[in-house]
């Protein structure tokens, strides 16, 4: 497919590709809440700080029903700018790929059927520690239970987030479990320098080598709770997980509780990997022998300036739409054009019915 | 297959026998409450009055773990038969089928991950109206997504359903809905003169012909949110209703409100057909065109006397028993003594190590 980069092991992503291209693909979208998202300057996932915690549950919605029911609007930024889950809409909703809406600690559930989890929302890792230890082994199981009945009813899992603040805690675990991470973020002007300071002061908590405890200290739900879907889906079926930098924390945390690399690969967008600020190329290189294919919906030609700030920086990846855009390619027998023209009427769909 | 009796439309039984016989099979478990069953007398699914609340999450649990959560040991009656979900857990293990577990108003939630759906449990339907129209299709709604969603990343979803109480919410449903109904019950001596007056004074209730007005007034939750499961899978995939009296209910509401008999099966056990205190037989063929497949899964051959009750008129069916040893059967290419072998090591399995 001309509209995919791969890199890592590129025989084994071009061998993952065959190997999904003509199956049956179901979509797994993981809400979930940092309290560290409440760090001033943190993210930009939500029009106010307010709101901020309503994006997850309202992802979820928009996905399913075409608005919300959480709140008014689609999520977006302060300056309009719309969720990735436009995206992630678009490429299920051409490619006819199922979905299901998984709640891991969000804060507030989403107003359609979902799975519960009764998982607790983490704490701010700048001032406490974001779980207890039985927390995190809670989360793996029952990702495990789940991930392994998911997995066992489709023929690829693809699994995405929504966690406002996401990045920050995944950039900690992974400085946490030894690795020389650099994370995207959703705003341009990528708060580096707010995030290390954020994660330095969650790491001066840790106080033992044992990664349940690392992921305690410093992740959040989502981080465990993917990691256990991955770690059980994994010896089924192809995974896909879907996102960027804390997609990478996932495989981080796998790579030390154990899962199939064989049957695993990252989908992201091209925004994720030709980032500069970030360094995801490498990381998932250093983290696992997992493949990673990169998709570009060449968002920058178009007409819509809330489409094309994707490309500009903002954004960039999220509620798994770069998986699903790759996985819709693949179904479709489809290309990026005309992806770009299908996301363009869905924009239009959202700004003229609200 | 010889261990099978089928009726209603002969043809079309086999004719969806062999559709499925081949594919993927996945089973959803719905479990809800009505406060119906609160009523002396009415039901036998719980070792205590206080117990019988916890019944539903704890078959879900003991499906999920192989022994229960919220209560120390499995459902059972006060004299120590057990729930029907030993034949389900027997039939899904030996034959690897995945399942998934729906809330859909039980009073507690189990304690594993599962769909969660907000709906609310039922009314005692002897005092009050059993949910509002609101509610009713609010559960008809939250079903079509779900059954749309589950429908299309499986070949055949079976449905089947632990709410104590229901047989008699579904035989008032029945009545309103036109059908001389009979129904089976958890006890030898079925009740049928209390669930006869019970429904009668639920019937006074109804002052319309509206079926979702009929289902509010009369019935519980479970009915219409597995009636819009069936209403949206039908249309994708083959689907079988695993029960007896509970699942003609929902064939009765679904012939109202829309459903496609061809993707349309009742999955049972002997006990149900055979029962002559019900009417099963004749109520399907009444109510749809809709085959009906009943197993002998051979209980009364067996060295257990809580095995043998089975046969004997307890219990009979529930948690989709019938559906899933069809299923199971199908899949391995298995026989009734075979699955009884099976069931008696998972009857060992339990009363030892509780």
């Amino acid at each position: 497919m001309d509209d995919f980069e791969l890199f890592g092991n590129i025989a084994k992503a071009e061998n993952f590709i065959n190997r999904i291209k003509d199956g049956k693909f179901l979509f797994s979208l993981v809400i979930s809440y940092t309290e560290t998202c409440e760090i001033p300057g943190i993210t930009f996932a939500g029009a106010d700080k307010e709101s901020i915690q309503y994006t997850p549950p309202a992802d979820a919605e928009y996905l399913h029903y075409g608005n919300c029911k959480t709140i008014d609007k689609i999520p977006m930024t302060p300056d309009g700018k719309p969720t990735p889950a436009l995206l992630t809409k678009t490429a299920l909703e051409s490619s006819s790929i199922p979905h299901i809406v998984i709640n891991a600690g969000s804060k507030i559930s989403p107003q359609l059927p979902f799975i519960q989890t009764g998982l607790s929302p983490g704490k701010n890792i700048s001032i406490n520690p974001a779980m207890t230890d039985l927390q995190v082994s809670q989360a793996v199981n029952y990702g495990r239970i789940i991930g392994r009945t998911l997995a066992s009813i489709t023929d690829c899992l693809i699994i995405g987030e929504s966690i406002p603040g996401g990045t920050t805690t995944a950039l900690a675990v992974m400085k946490a479990l030894g690795y020389k991470a650099k994370v995207s973020s959703s705003i341009p002007n990528n708060p580096v320098v707010l995030k290390n300071q954020i994660a330095s002061m969650a790491l001066d908590r840790i106080n033992s080598d044992n990664p349940y405890d690392v992921i305690a200290k410093v992740g959040d739900p989502m981080i465990p709770f993917v990691t256990g879907m991955l770690s059980a889906a994994s010896e089924i079926n192809p995974i896909m997980l879907a996102g960027g930098t804390q997609m990478t924390a996932v495989l981080a945390f796998a790579s030390k509780i154990g899962f199939n690399e064989k049957n695993t690969a990252i989908g992201t967008t091209s925004y994720i990997s030709d980032d500069e600020s970030a360094n995801f190329k490498n990381l998932v290189s250093e983290i696992a022998d997992v493949p990673a294919i990169a998709v570009n919906p060449l968002l920058k030609n178009s007409k819509f300036p809330g489409l094309r700030a994707f490309s500009e920086g903002f954004a960039k990846e999220g509620v798994g739409a770069g998986g699903t855009i790759i996985a819709s390619l693949l179904k479709n027998r489809n290309n990026s054009s005309k992806f770009l023209e299908l996301a363009e009427k869905e924009y239009g769909r959202i700004f003229t019915s609200q």
